[in-house]
């Protein structure tokens, strides 16, 4: 019956659970600078005027599985920057999935912020994003999420490996929302 | 252009990121006593012996979408008691997806023990789950979760809502590992 013991390995990838830092096997880092995010912004004219190499936010995902692939599943951190263009919070570029039906859960880690999610009638609605914040993005809705406080803003999620990006929505139509600061404050106009 | 101002709500739901407790909407529970897993540890004699309404686990979903639903994904906290069944340690009873292709995210939260991944050859390799410890579960590998310490045993996960659960096939085949305790200690034995 029992012929073999055999070892008990260390899991081949961790998190933290309090800061969302990943570690171990497969680690992949995207970067988004205010280069790639050219009409993103309502006010292009100042972000044409800022320091293009501004970081605004970096993607660490943990690719076990190729992106395509059906049945499979990915796992990142994001981690949003403080700041604004004009008057509009930092934010990362926005999509619905290339496969309109899937799904995606974000977390919220540590820092303020706001998730905006806007369905294909351009109806949008927003969720603070703070720590222990969880947030189901259903089928069919862009999301997009905002940095309203003063610290870096860092969600985790989770979504299949074959749900892809479909930016150009985003980059034509935008959001029918922004998030801007008012008289100090963070606030969420119609764009409509 | 800014016709109205709209709220920032609420996130709908919550996830404590230290003890996995879920919180807000369309949270459902399930639990498993020993009564529902009849011929699953390997000495069902002192199964039976035991009292049946002993709770082995409870599993917490954010079911925002429900079962079955092609795109979607479901976020759950496990929590396995610690115990064990003559020398084999209280465990989740364990399934491959009724999709096959269908992966799952285990995050380890709070307690110590093992996952037990199973490929379609019956090959088993193992991988100590703990605090922060991070586990890609692929396509076509069952999945079980042992508790070998002395506390509760709680972990996260997220996965496909269209997954299904093959629960037959373990209750026919089961594992081809079992997780014992020998001389004092957690040890993985080979049942080939």
């Amino acid at each position: 019956m029992k012929v073999e013991e055999l070892l008990i390995t260390e899991a081949p990838q961790n998190v933290n659970l309090l800061n969302g830092k990943l570690g171990g096997e497969n680690v992949r880092e995207s970067i988004k600078k205010l280069r790639d995010l050219r009409g993103i912004f309502e006010d292009e004219n100042t972000r044409d005027l800022m320091d293009e190499d501004t970081v605004v936010y970096k993607v660490r995902v943990h690719a076990s599985v190729e992106s395509g692939v059906e049945g499979g599943l990915l796992f990142g951190t994001t981690y949003l920057m403080p700041g604004k263009v004009g008057n509009e919070y930092f934010l990362t570029q926005g999509h619905f999935h290339k496969i309109g039906n899937r799904a995606e859960y974000y977390w919220g880690i540590e820092g303020d912020g706001v998730l905006v999610l806007m369905n294909r009638n351009r109806v949008c609605k927003t969720e603070k994003v703070q720590k222990g914040s969880l947030h189901y993005i259903p089928a069919n809705t862009a999301h997009r999420v905002v940095n309203t406080g003063n610290t870096i803003l860092s969600f985790g999620a989770c979504w299949p490996s074959d749900a892809g990006y479909d930016y150009e929505e985003i980059k034509q139509n935008g959001f029918s929302v922004r998030v801007v600061e008012i008289d100090g404050a963070p606030a969420v106009v119609s764009m409509l």
